[in-house]
């Protein structure tokens, strides 16, 4: 039955029905009523119709703001994030909050410009008492991170370190994937192999470097060139245009992430005309959705985001349960994802 | 002084500090420390750091939880997305995530796969009594928005109707820039102008045909053919390759959104070897960044997103002010962007 044409109830700020009154109202038990406003509780779909309906009717309001004084569960995750516009955090912030959400968590979410403004924002969110953070930019001051665990909240730091130690750390092995480029670049005999960092200071950009440059070294070669990035296509254009302007170009390029690539192959090819990958190989790192389109058929090293978040959760949900617990450093090896950017084998 | 390598403090669960004992060990007013914790309000960066010093020391956390229940605000906005996937969505979400904290509001996110999963989100959102809702997917049932304002919280769609006109809009005039292509496309002398759709039932796929179709019209001209999409690249790819493959063809093609284009754009040149825009014209909508870089160079119509966000805040912040006020409906022009996709003079 479709009540929802009535006129409206009025608005009442007050509790004006209890889980009793909703109960006989819908004809289903109070646990079921209990159950249907229960995030991550079992309840079918049938009783949660009544349920809601009768609620509706009365205007009944659990109220989880109170709730959560007496259970001291707010059942918030904060999740900090710096990059949100980038693809792949888009990504991350959206499997966070149904990966939460199915758990029965929601996501309240912080975004930094920088470094100095969490100073502001942090200590206002330990007021809503969240029940765990999630911190997923790659630049943050571990010693934020450490002042959130010594509140007793958990905190799961995402793709990056804890220099400390003291904090839960989920992510890539950034470093083998590095390593895997200056395999397959050596495999293929490219000679002047260039890397495109990403922000100087992360050490998701350090380690990938490092990969490169001692996976080539490790076979006797060099790294030929490099030039700074920050993670963006522009810097990636920028910093192709800057490396391939020379009298001797590289063969090779290694970007730190797939918009950094991507930014660099346009530079390439418009502004160069060269062609991808008989004039000069790129490999990025991520696999966001635009490494797959044909315009840039972009071979790439794929984080293994959902497993990444996947285990972040778990972390997250094992450590509320058990605060004492010692951090978990959980280490995800990436993949090889071969497209058309990079020639492969020896010509 | 930093302190913070100090042995850490013993969390202690209660509040074991008041105010007046931080505001005594930083040697500030009570009031300085009172703004420290109130979001948006004024604190110079030394005052901030010798209270944060101070709060930290004495391990003082104010409750923001307890507060809300007192003062009957939360400070914390439920935000609605469906597609935070999508390059248009994440920066939105991260405009409102950085406007709403500048006004001292965080962001609660829910994000929905289908308008099902609505009906068991929804009502627990209720719960943590948000102060407002944003509702920024293009395909949420009124009804469910309808329910939010009986109860009294604000509510503000962002870029689709509301049918039944009790909640406040804010959207972009799609049928103008559906309008503003027609002439574009006519003016150039296009012939045979085709429209890959958005998600059929979205009030911006419809205005923006809608304005394409009427546009053709006005000047006696018609829509050529159309074919359907879902605002995806991979939609568009498949339907320009569909566009395309018979004996007459289209020479311009206006899609629902920039990712449609994209899509449409990577067919016809690597499935059908096309030239853009000698052979084909693309036109999109909304202005991501992909739309600027070099490999698509496309013209589109963008969404002045920025103010819309801003507008949609705004609207937010006057309806917690005035719960009363009629509700407010924003229509916000869009432009016309000219890239080199789209032939747009006479050959």
């Amino acid at each position: 039955v479709d009540n929802h044409d009535d006129p409206l109830p009025k608005y009442t700020p007050l509790q004006s029905a209890s889980q009793i009154d909703v109960a006989r109202l819908a004809r289903v038990s109070q646990a079921a009523v209990s159950r249907t406003f229960t995030p991550g509780a079992s309840v079918s779909d049938e009783t949660r119709q009544k349920v809601l309906e009768a609620a509706y009717k009365l205007n009944y309001r659990p109220n989880a703001i109170a709730r959560s004084l007496i259970r001291k569960s707010t059942r918030i995750i904060g999740v900090v994030v710096m990059r949100l516009t980038k693809p792949f955090y888009a990504r991350i912030i959206r499997e966070f909050t149904r990966g939460l959400q199915a758990h029965g968590y929601w996501t309240l979410l912080f975004d930094i410009a920088d470094e100095t403004e969490v100073n502001q924002t942090l200590p206002m969110a330990l007021q809503y008492q969240v029940d765990g953070v999630v911190i997923t930019s790659a630049t943050l001051s571990s010693k934020l991170a450490d002042e959130f665990a010594r509140t007793g909240t958990p905190v799961v730091l995402f793709n990056r370190y804890a220099s400390t130690g003291k904090t839960h750390v989920v992510r890539c092995d950034n470093y083998a994937g590095g390593r895997l480029v200056a395999d397959a670049f050596l495999d293929a005999g490219h000679q002047r192999i260039a890397y495109i960092a990403g922000e100087e200071g992360s050490s998701t950009n350090q380690d990938r470097q490092r990969g490169l440059v001692e996976g080539l070294q490790a076979r006797g070669a060099q790294l030929w060139q490099s030039a700074a990035g920050d993670y963006s296509y522009e810097a990636g254009y920028k910093a192709a245009a800057q490396l391939l302007q020379g009298p001797e170009r590289p063969d090779a390029i290694f970007c730190a992430d797939d918009l950094t690539a991507i930014g660099a192959m346009d530079a390439a090819r418009y502004e160069f005309g060269l062609r991808i990958p008989e004039d000069l190989s790129v490999i990025g790192f991520d696999d966001i959705p635009m490494a797959a389109w044909s315009a840039f058929s972009l071979t790439t090293i794929r984080q293994p985001f959902d497993d990444m978040v996947k285990a972040t959760i778990q972390v997250l949900m094992e450590a509320i349960e058990a605060p004492e617990a010692p951090p978990v450093n959980a280490v995800i090896p990436p993949s090889f994802i071969t497209r058309r950017s990079a020639r492969l084998s020896q010509e």
